[in-house]
């Protein structure tokens, strides 16, 4: 990956409970904590709206890079950005950061696709998405 | 709690994501695995149907006692009984056995209130219910 | 319980796959809710230090009551108080409030065993422990 | 992906914990069902002995793609092979099957480094792991 620029960023409180018996945050919860910075992006730019189910899109593929360990005590954040815009779907990607030093934990990526969950297919991404994503991304 | 009677018991496979940075099992898992055992007690005695939200109760209090820590590899069986059928609530008593060496490893108890998700209030135990389950566990 | 003094309140930041099928954080995550609140208050009051394992605690007994669901936008805190030394025990309880409308979502309470993980065995609370949570807590 | 061969496969219990708030599996889970899956896979071909910490590789990179919900009551297994060798990682692939349909509900991949957790550095995956792995892979 190039380096990408993020606007925005979101600090994880590590619970005790994400990590296991080695002492370090387990692999399966880094996707857990992008779908927390995913949930705390779209609200950011204010496409997820106060409506339970909130936003509309499902989760086609989902990647991560780990790069180096987690502990109860790092100091984490992670950044996230659109990266690109397609006719349904959309990628994002992730950065995990040691707020301290700046060093990358781990990198992620997840393609979403979005869905009309009464109609049960996918549905061309919303004008709204299209204009609030390419406008907050700078795309 | 007095010897009690139990006429079902449920095989819990440990997963490696249940431990915690101790590499025991977490405390917070426990009440999981109540949930499943719990779940697996109402398929067997035919109260859970195939609907979903499947069964109208809430927990409204839950407890357990933590005796021996449980591991990766501890032959884990959890044997369940419903132990008090009140007129809209009944409660559960849970026991966490080693089935190697018949030791009990954490006693648990939850309260659960029969509960109608439309009307938003308790109702009283149905009629197939108490039936069932003063049957089944000879109360 | 009667009206306790709390001295000590952490918020949660709700997590979307603390969520069950129902919508509601699932029961068995009041307990990790609990972990995270017991760890914040042991970080707050000095006894929680950089070493790992970090305090010499283990859980005994663990109890919540479920009052009303907590949804994903609840803005929830948690108090906690030790409310109870005893020689090599202690209780802790927790108030799940609702920050908005001060609505007591849950109530919860642990007991502590002071633990010897080298010697395998229960030890008497240590002095500075007593001393530091008898001023805290003005017991 | 090619059509591959798969030599090993468990069946995964689903939990009611795994749900999320749109009653399908949680996408995080899925990655917690491959360690159970690469868990089982290592104690059948007998590499995963009886010490603690009982295997010594880390994840480098996890994927999933997510073909279709997984839900409460769906039968699945997991497909699980070791699908490429070299120096010191290797690569695993999973397939997420309803066992009534046959149909893919997901795929999965992910790269293990042999690590050695004393001088913490990569190693060369060991002979023994080697020939067992060749052997029932049919490499």
């Amino acid at each position: 990956m190039p380096d990408p620029v993020f606007h925005f960023s979101t600090p994880i409180k590590i619970r005790f409970r994400d990590l296991d018996a080695f002492g370090h945050v387990n692999n399966a919860v880094y996707f857990t904590y992008m779908e927390i910075a995913r949930t705390d992006y779209f609200t950011h730019v204010g496409l997820l709206k106060n409506e339970w189910p909130p936003i509309f899109f499902i989760i086609a593929e989902a990647t991560c890079q780990f790069k180096a360990p987690i502990q109860m005590d790092t100091p984490l954040a992670i950044q996230v950005r659109v990266s690109g815009l397609r006719n349904s779907s959309f990628s994002m990607d992730y950065q995990f950061l040691d707020q301290a030093t700046g060093q990358i934990l781990a990198l992620g990526r997840t393609t979403q696709v979005m869905y009309d969950y009464t109609a049960n297919r996918s549905v061309p991404l919303p004008a709204e998405w299209r204009q609030t994503l390419t406008t907050f991304e700078e795309l």
